[in-house]
């Protein structure tokens, strides 16, 4: 019988933070289940069409929550871009707000402000970072200090948002929240960026150790 | 005497954004108003303590709410990032939902969807794309092609959110959402990114020339 999610997914940062959040999920409540469709990107899988119905951008991950239908969307509802997943989840399944912060609370926004540092500086340019360094089809020095430069820049930015804290986000020295779930896994592949130790940034460092020590974490970075 | 809300950017794509979601309140509800403080980018004043302080990334726009005052911030709550900016705007000031969806539906989650694409996708690669085309100290071919191309394609991508619609998300032809007001302003300057017509993409030309012909677009480009 199916599961009524499914993650359309692979093994990049931007999958892993999706198998994470499940996890996490998992572990918290016990009642949320999911079945992971591997994509294949190199054979352009998420370009088909069948693909592109449920995101248009051809990108994974996808979730489609199959206990959500409607006229529109028989199959279940489709969620593209992995940080509208994450918060999809935490809206649907994270009903005591252990991973997010209550509505409308300043908390909640510095959340946001976080999800969406993440999701426009670190992703995409560190994503430019490993395209210049291990995928372009030429030597383009420039592109590569470029990216190379501002992942630098952009950890020195988290660094300052976890000093004193264990988490980016919550009261003292925080809880673990979706801001973090969104942009751990693009820091933990800091070596594929050009960034071969986390030393200069000390708080980042305590931080991704302490999130890789996580069981939840662990399993989540195993999927698919 | 001051107002509630001081808004600190530049005439940018992202600076707009909020002039324009903040136009849009204030001539749906009256009762918003807001000091402007432009900040110089070319001398980097973003870079200074003062503003870093308010955004650890050292970037416009920034939001500082005087009406929220905490032990933490006792001259306002201050909000970075555009697209966190703009939902905390309608958070607090859009009480009637005229430019959201009610939390937890689905039309919110498509409305978050859209916004993530715009903020990982659209935003950081047209940006790009300007650097290559007009700020970069050197010519470097693979860089003006790489981003003009995913810019084109990002531009698809949307002109596919829209079809048979005159806004992004919402029943029907949809209504005016943070969605499109987070996105056009990156749209309207595609001539800057090496797209001299829109011709390719009818849904997005049309949708962008129905939001430009709105006053409070047209009040939000000219601020400041």
């Amino acid at each position: 019988m199916s599961k009524p999610l499914v993650l359309y997914t692979a093994p990049t940062p931007n999958g892993h933070k999706v198998s994470i959040m499940l996890e996490e999920l998992k572990a918290a409540y016990g009642n949320i289940d999911y079945d992971v469709e591997k994509i294949n990107l190199t054979a352009n899988v998420q370009k088909e069409p069948w693909f592109i119905a449920m995101n248009p951008n051809g990108r994974i991950p996808v979730l489609i929550d199959r206990s959500n239908t409607t006229v529109a969307h028989p199959n279940g509802f489709p969620v593209f871009e992995s940080a509208a997943i994450l918060l999809y989840l935490v809206q649907k399944y994270d009903k005591e707000g252990k991973f997010k912060f209550e509505s409308g609370s300043d908390e909640e926004s510095q959340m946001l402000q976080w999800i969406f540092f993440a999701h426009g500086g670190v992703g995409p340019m560190q994503g430019q970072s490993h395209h210049f360094r291990h995928y372009a089809p030429e030597d383009v020095p420039y592109g590569k200090k470029r990216y190379g430069d501002e992942v630098v820049r952009l950890y020195g930015v988290l660094d300052i948002g976890l000093q004193g804290r264990d988490y980016l986000v919550g009261p003292g020295a925080g809880k673990l929240s979706v801001a973090d779930v969104n942009v751990m896994p693009w820091v933990r592949f800091h070596k594929h960026a050009g960034v071969e130790t986390l030393d200069a940034f000390p708080n980042l460092k305590a931080w991704l150790d302490r999130l890789l020590e996580r069981e939840t974490v662990k399993a989540g970075i195993a999927i698919p």
